[in-house]
Parts: structure tokens; C-alpha cells; sequence
């Protein structure tokens, strides 16, 4: 187990020219040379990092995670992928990675980035596939969101928080506007907002069931059945969520799961919103639960089949269907994200946001054996088992 | 064949309170009592209409539009339908009919009446579910849109102007705005637009055909193929279509048609609404086609299956997938509508805006022999066969 609070290493104010200075740092780093099975193509590499460009900092990462989107950009699916780097080794490899958390260790005096950050800040992604799963690197201070220092995350915290919470907080807010602070939120005065989502025990559905609470709004949570199952309605139950139905109880036409739901809505709430990363047989059933003028937003489609919706939902209910996706809104919303990053921020301090279950790998050795460990991780998250995995690189 | 030009009839200024006061009118109507089988349940009925309210005006109809939601109303599987009327037989009963053409025969004086109408005007129905396959009602004046009499419109066009144009224009104008004189139009210094449509021989396709052609938007046509294929893609073309492909076509590999789309298109174009009423394989091909930020529109779902999209076209394409019925829409935007109309009218009048193909049914003789009519008019159009049919009532 891994669960180091944050704590502020010693670094003097002279550390901070200190890595474009001293002598060559090297970083190990999980690659692939060309896309393909997640269990065979990835490989352990070691690179020296060049002396700091003006503008770009030097980071220890802490923790990267593993996302379910980073198998597909190893198969080659994903519309973003990591830079093809032609100057880290003889042939040209891509350093994985899409989120994580990491420690800055130095930086170029240049004016710019003191006005940002300092020696020994944490920081978390801003930019897409910068190559979490290594151990340190060179990278722009602009694609870096600094975490504010007072909020006090644990490692596992700020690892898991750049994507998920704010995918959450994105779907809950710009398609029927649930956040309070919103001056459009719906529920202000008006009817109890609800939500319906599938996958809900993802990162993404647990962000959604606290960020729910938060704000008032009530959910109805769909998961797989497991032999835990029971385990796992009171985790979400814990987290604030008001109902949890695996699919077969959401589907089963015995258990008139349609009138119960619009029981637990009533007359004084409505559900307009439902969040979908599956896309199977229950979507549509969802959809057909949502008020005139819903919206369902698709975000992963586990089940790998098309999204099917019969169109008079979409014409006489007004349906509307649409897809989110981090990488695509945060392009086109640069301040509002480093707004909505600290208040995720905390939120997680203040206990309100907990991060999902987690479980640290250590990677160590040689190349050989990291590439094996990461083969039979790749294996274990095929399989569906086990929690959200973060890596971290032992010190040599 | 019944072309009759619109030719005002010498009504004098004293008929006004004409109908109110002079003896019983008698109307004919298609009715039905319980919902089904079209070619079963649908009857003919006679009665009496009561004196003239205030604010109401007694009409003629001209000619009763068919179009396919009125299958669905018979049915009784559409959501709007007309009124059960217990005020004019023995037994309650609804009269049929959506769309049609209709002179004013006079009306109380008012005040109110007289501002919008004077006897001899044609007026299309302003509201749904009205009663348009009968020969005389007495109807609210709000619920009348008047045709500008200097239009110089056909009876045949009239009839089929308030339903399909203006779903075609709407369609056009509210999702991807094409339409020149809207200030949001993107056509305007940007890149050329392109629209595709499914179903596009329907009375809206053709519609959606020559406004594109009207507003320089253009279009792919896509068509069921049929003996007759030649000559249909020629009269597309000859509305303005810039192409036409059978289903077939379209969805044949060996013709390389995506490639040729998007060679159409080219580097100065760009297509990002796609309009539907089938619903089936081809219309995720459709949605496939479409650039960043497409809309899929759809208004019919005549394969009667689920609309199958691919999520990772929601996530990463950005695509929405909505509906339009233009019940809905009228009810929110009545001022947009008369102006609509307005122009609808004014580019049927200048040979811009062709009617469909139609045909004109003659109704008269018994009861008995009008369900009977109806009954082989409702087979004929559940085979698929036929141009649109419009109902006229013969003179006693």
C-alpha cells in the first residue's frame, strides 16, 4: 500500500536553477514502438533528459494512472495520442500516459514560470498524453495546472484528478446546468433535479454520484451485478447515492422499475439528464425515462455496440444525444477549467470528493522485468479486475 | 386531374353574416370512433354545425391533405390527435385530417375577425389535428394562418404548403443554420454547406431539395431504389438535387462512395447536417459523413427500428442527434411562423417551391361509399404506392 500525505520536501531557494545545472537525469519510462495488444507492445525504455529549455520545468512524476482510454491509445484507436519522440532512443517510441501527478523539481530562471510555480509544487496534467508513466521528464510550465497547496490532497487524490471529476462535473454542468453556482442551474427555485447514469461505479460515475450530492441533485445509479454486489450498492449508498440498480433489476419487467423510478422522482422533481458509458440495451431505457428536453450524454461505450434509440424519442420528446469528452472542451475553455480544478481541489480536501479505490504498482528492475509487470497489469485491467491502477517508479 | 387556380368568388361585402344567419349547414366528414386498422376503421359521417361562436369562422374546405402521420394518428400511436367530438352524432368520433386548404364562407361580426380575414380569403390551418378531411367546420379564426392573395397560389399547393415546407425550412434554419437572411447563417463568407438527406423523394425532401437550392446550399439525395429509378433521380435533379444515390449505391463498397462524397464536397465545402426519417444502416453512414460538430436531424422513422450511431461519433466527433416535429415547434414561436409562411408562399407563387406530385380523390355518394373510397385509399398508400392525396369534398 501507498498513501503518502503531501509533504513539502526541503528544497532551498537555490534549487531552483538547479536541474538545467547539475549533471544528466535520466528517466525510465513504459513505451511502445508500435500500437497493438496492451499485454505485448509495451515495453521499459531509459532516456537522458536534455538540459531545460527556457519555459519548461523539470518533474519527479509521483504517480501516474491507468485510465481505460489508455488502452485503446495503445491499440491505436484513440483520436489523441502521445508524441511519436525520435530523440529518446535509436528508434522512434511513444511515452504513455495521460494523467498523474508530479513534483516540480526545477526550472530555468526565466521570469515566467516563478510567477507560477515553485520548487517542490504539485502539479497535474493540463495538456493531453504528456507521458505520465515515467519518471521524470521536461515539460512546458503551460501545459501544468498547479494544485493549490492548501487544499491538501493525498498522492491518490491529485493522481485521479484531472480527468474523471472534472468529466463529472463538465456532464453535470453544460448540457442541463445542475451546479448551483451556475446562474442557469435548473434546480434553482424549480422543480429537484435527478440524474440516471450507467457504469456508475467508474471514476467518472462515483465523481458524478458526490458532485450529485453536493449540489442537490438526486441520483439513480446502474451497475453491473457481481458476487459483491451487496459491497458495492453501500460503497455508493456511502458516497451519496440515492438508488442502485444492477442492469438486471433496471430491465427486469417484474420489478416495474419504471413506476418505482418515477415514484422516487415524483411530482416535485424531474430528470432530464442521463449519462451513459456503456450503450447497451439499457441506455435506451434510460433515455425513455428522461422528462420532454432531455439529454443524454455519452462518454465511453463499454459495451462496443451502437448507441440504438428509437426516433420518435427523438421527435416527439425531444431528446437530444450527445457526447462529451474532456479533451475536446478543454481546448475551448481554458480559464474555466483551472476555476473548476480548484474547486474539485477542495472539494477532495474537504472529504467531499473521495478518489476512486485505488492500488499503487511499483515498478523497479530491469527493463525486462518492468515490461513484465506491465504486461500482467494490462492483462488484469483486460480482465475487469481489480481497482484503479497508478504506477510509481521506485527510486534507483 | 383538378388544377383549379386560386379565382376569389364574388362574394359581397353583406355575406359576411351570412353563415350565422341563414339556415343549417350541413358537413361531410371522414371520421373514426375507435383507433386501428386504416383500411378498416375509418367511416363517413354527416352533421349539422351549430350557429356560428364569436370569434369563429365557417369554412369550405378545399382540399384535405394525406400525409403518412395521419396512418399513425388512425393508428392512434401518434402523439397529437384529433378531438373526440361527443357534439355531433350519436356515438363520439373524431374527425380525421391535418393539413389542407380552405375559403372563409363568413363569420359573425366581431371585431377581431374582420382585422385578419374577410369572406372568399384561403387559409391553411394553423393549428393541428383540425379536421381537414371534411367539407364545411366552424373554426377559431386564431387557429387560421391566411394565404397573401397575392401569392396567386394553385389549390394543390396550398394544401401541401403548412406542413412540409415548412419542416424542410426549419430543418434547414435551426440546427445548422443555412438560410442567407438568418445573421447566423455559416454559409456566409465561410465554406460552401452541404446537406444529406435519407427519404429525399418525401414531400419535405423535396422541399429541403429546392430551398438548399434557393439559400446555395447543396445536397446528397439518397433514395429507395425502384423500375423507375431514371426518371425519379431526374426529376430530383431537375428541383435542384446536386446528387442522387439509391441506398444501394450509397452504401456499396465497390463504388468508393464515401470518397466520391467527400471529393464532391472538397476542400471549400463542408457538410454538417444530415437529415433523416428512415432510421436504418444508412443513417449512421450518414452521421459518419458529417464533419466535427454535425447534427443529425431526424423527423421519420419509416424503417421502424432503433437509430444505431457508433458513441465514438458522439465523444469524438462531436455529433447531436436530435428531432424535429413541427407541432412543437409552432407552439413556441407563432410570429416566426406567419413570416415563414409569408416567404413560403411568395417562392410557391414564383415557381421556386414546387408542390409534390398529387392527386386529387374525388368524395361523394353514401356514406357507405365515401369508407369504402377511403378504405382502398388507405390500402394503396400502406402498399407505398402513388403520388400524395389530397381529398376533395364534390359539390351535393
Amino acid at each position: 500500500m501507498f498513501a503518502a500525505p503531501v509533504h513539502r520536501r526541503g528544497f532551498a531557494t537555490s534549487c531552483r536553477a538547479l536541474a538545467g545545472l547539475t549533471g544528466p537525469v535520466e528517466s525510465r519510462a513504459v513505451v511502445f514502438a508500435e500500437h497493438g495488444d496492451p499485454t505485448k507492445v509495451l515495453k521499459a525504455h531509459r532516456y537522458r533528459l536534455d538540459k531545460l529549455d527556457k519555459g519548461q520545468v523539470r518533474l519527479r512524476f509521483e504517480l501516474g494512472a491507468i485510465n481505460p482510454a489508455d488502452i485503446n491509445v495503445i491499440q491505436g484507436v484513440y483520436p489523441s495520442k502521445p508524441q511519436v519522440r525520435e530523440d529518446i532512443g535509436p528508434e522512434p517510441l511513444s511515452i504513455m500516459g495521460n494523467e498523474g501527478v508530479a513534483t516540480i523539481e526545477g526550472f530555468e530562471e526565466d521570469g515566467q514560470v516563478e510567477h507560477r510555480f515553485k520548487v517542490g509544487d504539485r502539479v497535474v496534467m493540463g495538456a493531453p498524453q504528456l507521458g505520465t508513466w515515467q519518471s521524470h521528464a521536461n515539460l512546458p510550465h503551460s501545459s501544468l495546472i498547479p494544485l493549490p497547496s492548501d487544499t491538501h490532497l493525498h498522492l491518490r487524490q491529485a493522481a485521479t484528478l484531472a480527468i474523471n471529476p472534472p468529466t463529472a462535473w463538465r456532464m453535470l454542468s453544460d448540457f442541463v446546468p445542475l451546479n448551483p453556482e451556475d446562474p442557469n442551474c435548473v434546480s434553482k427555485g424549480k422543480k429537484k433535479q435527478w440524474v440516471i447514469q450507467n457504469g456508475a461505479n467508474s471514476a467518472v460515475g462515483q465523481a458524478v454520484i458526490q458532485l450529485a450530492r453536493e449540489w442537490g441533485v438526486g441520483t439513480i445509479n446502474l451497475v453491473r451485478s457481481r458476487p459483491s454486489i451487496d459491497e458495492l450498492k453501500s460503497h455508493l449508498h456511502s458516497l451519496g447515492a440515492d438508488h442502485v440498480l444492477t442492469y438486471d433489476e433496471f430491465l427486469s419487467r417484474e420489478n416495474n422499475t419504471r413506476t418505482k423510478i418515477k415514484e422516487w422522482i415524483g411530482r416535485d422533481g424531474e430528470m432530464r439528464l442521463a449519462l451513459n458509458c456503456v450503450g447497451g440495451k439499457e441506455t435506451a431505457e434510460m433515455a425513455k425515462l428522461l422528462a420532454m428536453d432531455g439529454k443524454l450524454v455519452t462518454y465511453g461505450g463499454m459495451a462496443k455496440t451502437a448507441l440504438a434509440l428509437p426516433p420518435s424519442l427523438f421527435i416527439f420528446r425531444k431528446l437530444t444525444s450527445v457526447g462529451f469528452w474532456l479533451s475536446n472542451w478543454v481546448q475551448t475553455h481554458p480559464e474555466e477549467r483551472q476555476t473548476m480544478m480548484r474547486s474539485l481541489a477542495e472539494l477532495t480536501g474537504q472529504g467531499k470528493l473521495k478518489e476512486p479505490e485505488t492500488e499503487v504498482v511499483e515498478l523497479a528492475g530491469s527493463d525486462e522485468e518492468v515490461a513484465e509487470k506491465m504486461s500482467g497489469v494490462m492483462k488484469r485491467i483486460e480482465e475487469g479486475r481489480g481497482k484503479k491502477i497508478l504506477l510509481h517508479w521506485k527510486d534507483e
